[in-house]
C-alpha cells in the first residue's frame, strides 16, 4: 500500500482531507529501516538510468516553507551517484529571467538521456506565489497550467519520466520548525522574517496548489502528495513513490545497456584486432 | 501592396503556386531604394524595441540550401544595432542537443525583452530534415507540430513577436547558384557534396515544407512565404513583412519609453538632490 497519494487526472483532491501526520501505520524504526532498502534500490535503480541512456527522469519538489524539500533531497538521494544527477534550485528570477517567458530557466535545466534532474522548486512557484501575492494578473497566470501541460508533454514525448512532490505539512508543525530555528543560530540562516509573513497567506496558497496540483497532474506527470509532519515518513514515502515509479523501466533498461555492452565490445574487438594488424 | 505571401491559419498553401521569380514589377534598382529605406526604418523601430523593453522578436529562416538565409539576414539587418540582436544558427545537433527535447536548444535561444533573435534555420529542420531522411520516425515528427504550436504560444504569451520566413527558390535558380559556387574557389567553402544530394530529395521537401507551414501558422506566428529567385526582390520582401509587422507596435513603445524615462529622471534628479544634500 502506498504511502503517499497519487493524484489522478481529471479527479478532485481537497488537501485538507490528507492527514500530514499520517505515519502508515509504522514505527519511525521500522520506516527508517525501509527507507535505507529503497534508497539502495534508488541507486542501482539510477545506475541502470545512466548506462541504458534510453530515458531520463525529472523529479519537482514543492512546499511551504520548512516542509521538507532539501531534507528529502539528501535522505533520498544518498545512494545514487551524484555524477548522474543535477539538482537545480529555483530563487526569486534573475532580471535576466524575468525577460523570458517563465519556462525558459526551468527548460534549460531538463534532463538528458541518462541523467536525473531535481527541482527544489520549480516552475510551478508561478502559478504558486506568483498568484498568491499577485506578482502578475491573473490573465497572465491562468494560462500558465496548459503552458505547464504542454511543457511536461513535450518532455514526456523525450522520454522524460516526472515525477512531481507536494510535501503536505501543517501550519502547526510549521510553526513549530519555525520557532526551533530561531532557538538555533545555526539553523538560523535558513529562516526569514518573510517565513512569518508567509504564513499569513496560508489558506491562499493551500487554493493555489490545489488548482495547480488538480490542473497539472496528467497521465504523463502526475503529482504525488506526501504526508510531511514526520520528516521519517516523509523520506520514506518520497523514496517508495520514486522507486515505484522507476521499478516497471528495469527490465527494458537491463536490456538496453546489454545491448550497447554487446555493441561497444564488438566495436573494441575489432579494435584490438586492427592494431595487431598493424604492429 | 505586401511583396511576400503571408500565410493564412486554417489555409491551404501550394508553394508550386507561389512564382519564385516574382519581382512585385519592379526594376532592381527601384527594389533596392525600397530596401534603403525599410531597413533604415527597421533600425528605428529596433531602437525603439529595445528602449521600451515591453516585447522581443523572433525572426525564423528556412529555405533550401543556397535560398539566401544568410545573404537576407546581411542585406536586411544592416541598419539595427548588433547590440540589440543574436543570430542563432541550428546545424547538425550535438550530442548534448541530441539527449534532450527538441525545443530544448532553440528555447534557449529566445530573446528577451527589448533583442531581437534571428534563427538562421530552426526548430523547423525537426519537422523538415529529419522527415525527409527518416532520422526519426512518423511516430515521433508527427507530434512536433503541436509541440511547435505550444512552444510559440508560450513566447507570443510572454510578448514575443514572432515572424517566419520562408525564402522559397526553384530548383534551377538552386543549380546556377550551385554551379556558381563550384566556379568560385572562395565561394566554394560553402558548397559541399551533400548539396547535390539533398535536390534528389527536392519534392519531399516541398511536401514537408507545405505541411510544416500549413499547420504552424497561427495568428500568433505566421509564415511568409518570400518569392527568392532574385536576390534584391527577396531581401526587399523580407524587409517590408518585418517593418510591417512592427509598425503596428510603434506608438505603444514610445509611450513606454517616455514613461520609462521619466521614472528615470524622476529617480535621478531625486538622487541628484540627495548628493547636493550631503555634500
Amino acid at each position: 500500500m502506498p504511502f503517499a497519494t497519487r493524484v489522478h487526472p481529471g479527479k478532485k483532491i481537497r488537501l485538507s482531507d490528507i492527514d500530514p501526520k499520517a505515519n502508515g501505520g509504522l514505527e519511525k524504526a521500522d520506516g527508517e529501516a525501509q527507507l535505507e532498502k529503497l534508497s539502495l534500490e534508488l541507486g542501482e535503480l539510477q545506475e541502470l538510468l545512466y548506462a541504458a541512456g534510453t530515458h531520463s527522469l525529472l523529479v519537482v519538489f514543492q512546499g511551504m516553507d520548512t516542509a521538507g524539500k532539501d531534507g528529502s533531497i539528501r535522505a533520498v538521494f544518498n545512494h545514487t551517484s551524484p555524477l548522474g544527477q543535477r539538482i537545480s534550485p529555483f530563487k526569486v528570477p534573475t532580471p535576466l529571467e524575468r525577460d523570458h517567458d517563465f519556462l525558459w530557466r526551468v527548460h534549460s535545466q531538463t534532463p538528458e538521456k541518462g541523467m536525473i534532474s531535481i527541482f527544489n522548486r520549480s516552475h510551478y512557484e508561478d502559478v504558486l506565489v506568483v498568484r498568491v501575492h499577485e506578482l502578475a494578473p491573473k490573465a497572465v497566470w491562468s494560462k500558465r497550467f496548459e503552458h505547464i501541460n504542454n511543457f511536461e508533454r513535450l518532455l514526456a514525448d523525450s522520454d522524460t519520466i516526472i515525477v512531481k512532490f507536494y510535501l503536505h505539512i501543517s501550519p502547526e508543525e510549521q510553526e513549530q520548525r519555525l520557532l526551533d530555528r530561531e532557538r538555533e543560530v545555526e539553523k538560523a540562516w535558513k529562516l526569514s522574517a518573510a517565513d512569518w509573513v508567509e504564513r499569513r497567506s496560508w489558506s491562499k496558497y493551500m487554493t493555489a496548489y490545489e488548482e495547480a496540483i488538480q490542473r497539472c497532474t496528467t497521465s504523463y506527470a502526475p503529482w504525488i502528495v506526501v504526508p510531511s509532519d514526520r520528516k521519517w515518513f516523509r523520506n520514506l514515502a518520497v523514496a517508495e513513490s520514486l522507486v515505484e515509479t522507476l521499478r516497471p523501466y528495469r527490465k527494458g533498461w537491463v536490456d538496453a545497456l546489454t545491448e550497447r555492452g554487446q555493441a561497444e565490445l564488438t566495436a573494441i574487438r575489432a579494435a584490438r584486432g586492427e592494431r595487431g594488424r598493424r604492429n
